[in-house]
């Protein structure tokens, strides 16, 4: 396996699990000719999902495991207790230098607590935030941290801007990316304890683009590339984008079934209407990376597909070849050699 | 003028001043017998744009003033300077009692730092939370505080939590109305420090029908009718809001415009889809109050035409024949005397 990367994939996480998972898998193996997958989970369920295909069987291997860990549970009791889970070994093959990578459909709850304690920090991360992708009018953005440490710190804060910066350049290809933090006004003096604290930090940084503060009501429309914030804000936002996205395409949807002259109107514009809503998905981009561990950690969306298994797996691949992890290594040395945040 | 309710309206605040104001004025006046206003702003103007309209003379009185203050302005500053502007001089009237009530579609920065300045809190309430309500898939919720003032401790939030009970009962009219605070997660423990420290109060209050933790996601499907967080929180939801609703909507059209087959069914659809997209607009029960003031002030939509003017007068009339304040005043004081938060 000289030369090749690679990814463990979780085939029990998910409401799609092992079926969606293992389509995935075949995908992005036939895609990319460089990557070995090693798939963590009950074996003779992937075998039977595998014997639908023909893809390369000599970059497979199944790592058997036994348990599973379900959304529902305690996350940290669960990562504790279920060391044969899918999710826990597939971990420790990143901490094990066995795979580059891990890619989880499953508890956002044991990945976050899972990342921290099997696979690892790089040296001089304070703190490993979940950072997902979120559409914009624009194409996408990163949200960071949208993990599970609530109450940063101001240094904390600049830590993600500096590596949320150098994801969106080199896995997303966003030159010179715009980084805002999220507060209540567009003045440097508006908000909270914490952003006014952050606000001078990041100014000070001369590695990243910060272009100031961003009001909630600028992120849909494209308003920053990085969008830095607190783990709890992270989380309203991401939750709230998804509520009104849903809620409101609902009430679209019974406005558009309201009488026979709209159900005759959204007969002729849905081919169109579908083409244009597929742009404001993020999940074409893979899933949400949990950054500054050792090894890189995706988490896809509980309800993840063939398609958003394949794009989170060749994401990997991007990380892994553009060197983030050496990079977000040399951006953290360098803000301790000069004594910064 | 005696049993009438007195309402000050700012007559030039917002995109819209004074046409829209003075149109939602006399909208008011006509509607209900029971109100006089007293107009803040330039004589000149507001005769010209009233002398457009036939309406019970009687009930109005024009009060004169030199300045405005503009959206743009630093508000505490703003409010300091312009002793004579048709905002200042609106809050003043409540403070003298002259006026029951004060709308205006001003600056919200300029109003809230006002409120506290110059009509002041009721005697007990450690903040005054400004309390928009925002539309969801069952009708509207009430977001409890998108104030100006960040850091809130539990106490605060418990008190909150039951001035929106409060309004939401007496004004909307919801019985029994479900509160829940925001947090990240369902269960009690989750959160951060404020909202771990105020899940308990909260649980303690037998004068709110608190039911627990609200996720971000379930807000616009209704999930609770009065949603408490402190001000950043609410700000971001708030704005985050309007900012998905309007970039989707905007996604929605440029689809539904892209073809020639789209165009077609988008001019069949579109009666219909006005109609439910109306419901989904909470303008139409008037503006943001900011709650737990000797009087009552409202804050519209600066964008604000006729129908919110009117509707955010009308809004005052229910508040004070509900005897909103005292209420407050009578939940405060219970409070106090059992030795609560």
């Amino acid at each position: 396996m000289h030369d090749k990367i690679n990814i463990a994939v979780d085939a029990m996480g998910g409401d799609n699990a092992p079926k969606e998972i293992i389509k995935g898998c075949v995908a992005a193996l036939i895609e990319n000719a460089d990557i070995n997958l090693l798939i963590t989970g009950d074996k003779e369920k992937i075998e039977a999902e595998l014997s639908a295909y023909s893809y390369p069987q000599d970059r497979v291997q199944i790592i058997p495991t036994t348990e599973v860990i379900e959304t529902a549970e305690p996350p940290v009791n669960a990562i504790k207790k279920k060391k044969d889970s899918s999710l826990v070994v597939g971990m420790k093959l990143v901490k094990e230098n066995k795979a580059d990578a891990f890619v989880s459909a499953g508890s956002t709850g044991a990945i976050l607590a899972g990342g921290q304690a099997f696979v690892g920090r790089i040296k001089g991360i304070k703190r490993a935030p979940l950072a997902p992708l979120i559409p914009t009018a624009k194409g996408v953005s990163l949200l960071i941290d949208c993990g599970a440490n609530v109450d940063a710190r101001p240094d904390h804060l600049v830590q993600f801007a500096k590596i949320g910066s150098i994801y969106m350049e080199n896995v997303i290809g966003i030159k010179n990316p715009r980084v805002a933090i999220v507060n209540i006004g567009a003045e440097e003096e508006k908000g909270n304890a914490l952003t006014k604290e952050t606000y001078p930090l990041l100014k000070e940084c001369d590695d990243i683009n910060f272009i100031g503060n961003i009001e909630a009501r600028d992120i849909p429309s494209g308003g920053a590339d990085v969008i830095v914030c607190e783990a709890f804000t992270g989380n309203v936002i991401l939750k709230l984008y998804e509520g009104v996205a849903t809620t409101l395409i609902g009430v679209i949807k019974e406005g558009l079934l309201s009488t026979t002259r709209s159900k005759i109107g959204a007969g002729l514009a849905k081919p169109a209407l579908k083409e244009t809503l597929k742009k404001f998905d993020a999940s074409t981009y893979g899933g949400a990376p949990l950054l500054g561990l050792t090894g890189l950690v995706v988490k896809t969306h509980g309800s993840a597909t063939e398609k958003e298994v394949k794009t989170s797996i060749l994401q990997c691949v991007t990380f892994k070849k553009q060197n983030i992890n050496e990079k977000i290594l040399e951006s953290i040395t360098k803000e301790s050699d000069q004594g910064g945040a």
